[in-house]
């Protein structure tokens, strides 16, 4: 592990690191930011390991527990002449790229002496937290979900022995009953969590040998987005790339307050339903995604329910089994390319962030939907 | 590709290659024999691929589709002073182990001018069949599965487009009902099928780095462990390796024909609801399997449900989300360990062979039967 710091966003403070902090006290959101002493990327990198351990240099955790997580497969496909490289992030141990995070703040909050943490999500970043409480031993996981979310991801939760707490209310109102509930749990959620952010970055490690010039990500709560900018980042620091990939944010319609941000707007009939994944009102760290996409020369995609499902279609006749939000990328990535923003010759990281198999029945109702197609 | 014969196991005839043959006239099974002409492993690997074409030249199809089959992760882990490395195979596209056979066989039948191809099975292996035929483009699947079949893997097939044929009886009425549509199509399916077992022998490739005495196989047709046999064979005959692992069976209670001519019993209390993958009461090609054992100086285990659930609980608390059937070979492993025939200081290649993401509801069920285990 290399030196690092905890600063606030907003004030700029240095906070201490003996303790869990999910936010300042002045409100804002904390990133870490590493001292690499002039070392070069490859020196820092053990290479005996496949899996997030090659990278343990670049996690702020003494000690790492032996688990799989990473080392996704990249499969590459040329699409109109645009070389796409399929990370296949799905193919993760809890089906989907949530395990990395899950896994660093799961393993700090240990090192910390939490015996529970808590977080509000019923989707992916829950199973993330689940499995990784489960399979590092002795860490209680509490998820607070919507009373009404799918029986399925309760019953997937509750198979990995969290703690499932449902609350009555909508999602901030879920947000709100987490944070109450901290105490003898300390607070782990993705909005918020920088370390969760730490062991999202490693994606872009991994891909660091596919040089790309762009990066295509789905956006809810930013951190993906902001994973992937801080690896590219941090690689370049390192010596290990020359330029920055353009950071391509990808909204639904309904929640794309990022991509207004930037300027951009769609004619939208009604909110996205498909898009779960990425279904976020107000994200947290907003402005620090704006900022990665503009500092790139990135863009912003917003699209809808029906090229979701097309995208959806498209991806399954590749072979890839992903959940729609997966597929609100590669709609945009069709979009980009439609619109010039990606051209020919262009290469382009797009990572498949979940896997279908967890949701075969809403992925077969909406086939019908599309009258099979 | 390098040069291979056909030959039939039973007449010992060789046939020739321009045609599918999925059984020879006299009834016996048929093996492919390459002739590696003196090379070495390492020469006629194309290191460049991280995947299934990285052993191009060890497959008997001329053009092999761009997909991402194999190339799955290993996590180790000491159990017992027994070095245990998990191949992860659950975590690929079509969720198991099966998609490599089904990519060979696939693009087989392809080469040979199939434009569609059946097989009989309502599982991973249909799954793998029906995920290979969409990707690569062209190839009609085909898949007959008895009428009473979980709906949920029957919708997955028609989500993967496959025809779906259900057929009213029990397993050998639905692959009688499965050869006799044979006509324009070809049939495929993975009990004889010999280049099946050519797609799944790339998984000891894979895992030659990681020198093992003992390989542990759930056996129900037995294409997994033939085709893990057949894979060490080949690195032995190249140079690669030394010695050959002993290959371990693992059948469930009820269908434990290869056990049996071994001279292991069981007392069971009825026939095992859980190991449905293995299910198989007479697999056609038994005497193979059974010479692989011996020849290796391995062994066989029968396993009951009570020894699979309790094995599925702590493959979980590992991390790992895998089918009943994937459990039994660690509850064999278990059982082999307390016998002394795995001791403490061996080390051990375990394929973790389907995910359990397919089934989440049947496996809950099975938590709460276990009182919550």
């Amino acid at each position: 592990m290399m030196p690092y710091r905890i600063v606030c966003q907003k004030c700029g403070k240095t906070l201490p690191k003996d303790k869990w902090y999910w936010q300042d006290d002045c409100g804002g959101a904390l990133d870490l930011f590493f001292d690499f002493e002039e070392k070069r990327f490859q020196e820092l990198v053990d290479v005996k390991q496949q899996g997030i351990r090659r990278y343990a240099q670049f996690l702020p955790v003494q000690d790492l527990p032996f688990m799989h997580v990473g080392w996704t497969p990249i499969a590459s496909r040329v699409i109109a002449g645009v070389e796409v490289n399929f990370k296949l992030e799905y193919l993760s141990m809890g089906g989907s790229f949530k395990d990395r995070g899950a896994y660093v703040s799961v393993a700090k909050a240990r090192e910390l002496g939490a015996k529970s943490v808590l977080v509000d999500s019923s989707g992916n970043s829950g199973i993330g937290f689940a499995l990784m409480g489960l399979a590092s031993g002795g860490v209680d996981v509490h998820v607070f979900v919507p009373s009404n979310a799918p029986e399925g991801k309760k019953q997937l939760l509750r198979l990995l022995e969290a703690d499932v707490h449902e609350i009555d209310g909508d999602r901030m109102q879920v947000n709100k009953a987490a944070l109450e509930a901290e105490g003898e749990s300390v607070y782990v959620g993705h909005w918020w969590n920088p370390y969760f952010i730490e062991g999202v970055k490693t994606m872009a490690y991994e891909a660091q040998e596919q040089i790309v010039d762009f990066v295509v990500a789905p956006v809810g709560s930013g951190t993906l987005l902001l994973g992937l900018y801080k690896g590219y980042e941090e690689l370049r620091s390192l010596g290990a790339l020359r330029k920055m990939p353009k950071m391509v944010a990808v909204q639904a319609c309904g929640y794309a307050r990022v991509c207004e941000d930037l300027g951009v707007w769609k004619d939208c009939v009604g909110q996205s339903k498909l898009a779960e994944g990425i279904a976020i009102l107000e994200p947290p760290r907003r402005g620090q995604i704006v900022k990665a996409i503009k500092s790139t020369g990135g863009h912003c995609v917003i699209v809808d329910d029906e090229e979701i499902g097309l995208s959806l279609t498209e991806l399954r006749r590749f072979g890839f089994i992903v959940e729609p939000t997966s597929a609100a990328a590669y709609a945009a990535l069709r979009k980009s390319m439609e619109m010039g923003l990606v051209k020919p010759g262009n290469r382009v990281l797009l990572p498949l962030t979940g896997s279908g198999l967890k949701m075969i029945d809403e992925l077969v109702e909406l086939r019908k939907g599309q009258s099979l197609r």
